[in-house]
């Protein structure tokens, strides 16, 4: 790969110090992370990104990866650790052939583990239990890190991150941009359907354009929310089908940076003609909710405090929330926010549980109104925490109409 | 979700009978996943796929489902399980108020583990040691189930499924169509660099055409492989940069279906105009070896020994293989191939260490020859094991020479 590994710049900035104090205070050699790049704790430690299981270490002195052979070029030039073994230094097809592929990775990883001087480790509370269970029996001592230290460092995004993120929601916003024009310029047939090229303009049609969209940006995405009507008072719901006039329309949209790996995440609501009272009174509340959780946020605030001023614009209104009533299916029925990064849902919380904001911290603000009977819906932005406030990563108008017609 | 839940029909011929015999041998009452949907085996035995994590429970009786109040209600209509139950029937949020994020979430799991009457679970490899450590302290017994019986279960396709991934590899086929198309018909400037539109026809562009010609299939894809030149000399080198003329182009395409989530997989080499003798005879040879691959796999074979057929093909026309030098970065530095399905890698292995293969095993041929002086040469197609032999599941002509010139 002869592009700049972006990836590989990111750890630059990175404190690993608050990993290193924990190693120290439970008296362990190291801290390992057995898994692919699908686990961004190893994506984000090791800056090194593969489709099959590799080993992170970090020491007190450094970080050290083990790899495949098919692996261990890239991961000498692109990784950001200080050094980089391949399997087969420790006789790993070897060990595969005369103890089976379980046995022999765990033989492998305790060379590597010995190589490095290390008996005792910290594991993240996803390191795999046959991993685990099957060094405890090799002698080492295995022991679960379970505050998420690596999450919490990951929660506060260095510059270099941050340009990552807003990269991606510029992307967002072009794919939302898109959508919403298709929504506009749709004529709306005699039963309320809407119409493009004379075709129902459908929850289908409207996904393929904005993941076109992205595409050309360079992001990826698994799922997108285009939900009309009832499909959008299920908050994840996909939607489905063809979109009507004077519903409302939820469109939620979490692409991912192929290169890098940040996500960004927004949701407008819009609706095609007149949705009606309650659904227009609806969007007003959760327009207020959303505008009062921006104001809120600052460092030191919880995310549960955030939470709360968010409940009371909706509960004041007169809506359910999970706060009134835990087992409400309408109302404000989710968390207001959640960290965004490396994954989607990630560090910080704004939720009850919500622990203290910090500046660095990037998350959404997504209240949300549900039911059944009126549609959903939902504004969401992504906001990095500043010293004194809240610096918004969105560029898009909160919606609704369309060109209201 | 309105769409038919197609993933719901994918269980009905799955025959779990492998797992219970597990758990009745192990002496155990139940089997626990703890994970999201990107752990396939939970994906498979739930039925059900969701961003954030939730557990999956099997029992002799039962599959049971414990899921967030924002997902119950479409585990309920889209899950392939008996149960379906949601975490605040054991007050979870409570719990997590009391106790924090992760005593509130084991307590949780417990307290759903008691109410199917299960003490003792058996866990995947794969299963997180924070859950099985807390759930050991909650007095739960938790064995690791280290052989993989969920992997082999799904080893072997069900009719349906086989009919998802073919379903995928059409449109990996009309994505690959797309890519050889853009290759034969771009002009060559003096330097040898491809043009298309008077731009530099760049690994970039065609992995971009790629995308959305999978897009239009419903398919996405996390990555393209579009390697020219000493790029393609690395496997999972992805490419970038300009393509040229007279060099060996390697595309691998491995997209996912969005909906049903089974990939598919294939890889073809190219070349405008002559990429040089040693170059033509690499491919040849590799042909020659993915020919004897395919001629080989019946029941009853076994993994090992189809990659040694390609193995003693390619060392017999002169070259290195990982199993006449494990250290050799040149030559065929990689296994002969892999299952696919819910996961791009997973069982049957197709390398030293696999087992015997099974009719209904969907599995990859794949040989290659690689140095960085020369290129890389690969061929891959996706295939199913018969009662009697192979059926290839791909419908694509071998390659090298688009439109020869």
């Amino acid at each position: 790969m002869s592009s700049p590994p972006r990836t590989a710049c990111m750890n630059v900035d990175v404190d690993l110090s608050p990993l290193r104090a924990t190693l120290e205070d439970a008296g362990v050699d190291g801290y390992l992370i057995d898994d692919d790049a699908s686990d961004s704790d190893q994506r984000y430690l090791s800056g090194f990104t593969a489709p099959d299981s590799y080993q992170t270490l970090v020491t007190g002195d450094g970080i050290h990866l083990l790899v495949s052979g098919l692996e261990y070029g890239r991961a000498q030039s692109e990784a950001a650790a200080d050094s980089v073994t391949r399997r087969a230094a420790y006789d790993y097809q070897e060990l595969v052939g005369q103890y089976g592929p379980y046995e022999g990775k765990l033989r492998t990883i305790a060379a590597f583990l010995e190589d490095h001087g290390v008996d005792s480790i910290a594991v993240p509370r996803t390191f795999p239990t046959g991993t685990a269970d099957g060094l405890r029996e090799h002698g080492l001592e295995v022991t679960v890190e379970s505050k998420g230290v690596v999450e919490e460092i990951r929660a506060s995004k260095t510059p270099w991150e941050r340009d990552q993120i807003r990269r991606t929601q510029k992307a967002n916003e072009a794919a939302m941009a898109r959508a919403e024009e298709l929504i506009a310029a749709a004529e709306v047939a005699d039963d309320g359907t809407l119409l493009a090229d004379g075709e129902a303009l459908t929850s289908e049609r409207v996904k393929e354009a904005i993941e076109v969209t992205l595409l050309r940006h360079g992001c990826g995405l698994d799922d997108t929310i285009v939900a009309c009507g009832a499909d959008g008072s299920d908050p994840h719901d996909r939607g489905s089908g063809p979109l009507r006039a004077e519903e409302l329309i939820v469109i939620d949209i979490f692409p991912r940076d192929t290169e890098t790996g940040y996500f960004a995440d927004m949701t407008r609501t819009f609706a095609r003609g007149d949705p009606g009272e309650e659904a227009r009174r609806r969007y007003e509340v959760t327009k207020e909710a959303y505008e009062a959780a921006l104001e809120a946020v600052e460092p030191g605030v919880t995310g549960g405090a955030v939470h709360d001023v968010v409940c009371d614009v909706i509960e004041g209104a007169g809506y359910e929330t999970l706060r009134s009533d835990p087992t409400t299916e309408t109302g404000f029925i989710h968390s207001t926010g959640h960290g965004v990064g490396l994954d989607i849902h990630e560090q910080p919380s704004v939720s009850p549980a919500g622990g203290e904001l910090e500046a660095g911290h990037v998350l959404t603000i997504e209240p949300g109104i549900y039911d059944p009977a009126v549609g959903g819906v939902r504004i969401e932005d992504l906001v990095v925490v500043t010293e004194d406030g809240v610096e918004n990563l969105t560029d898009y108008r909160v919606a609704l109409d369309p060109r209201s017609s």
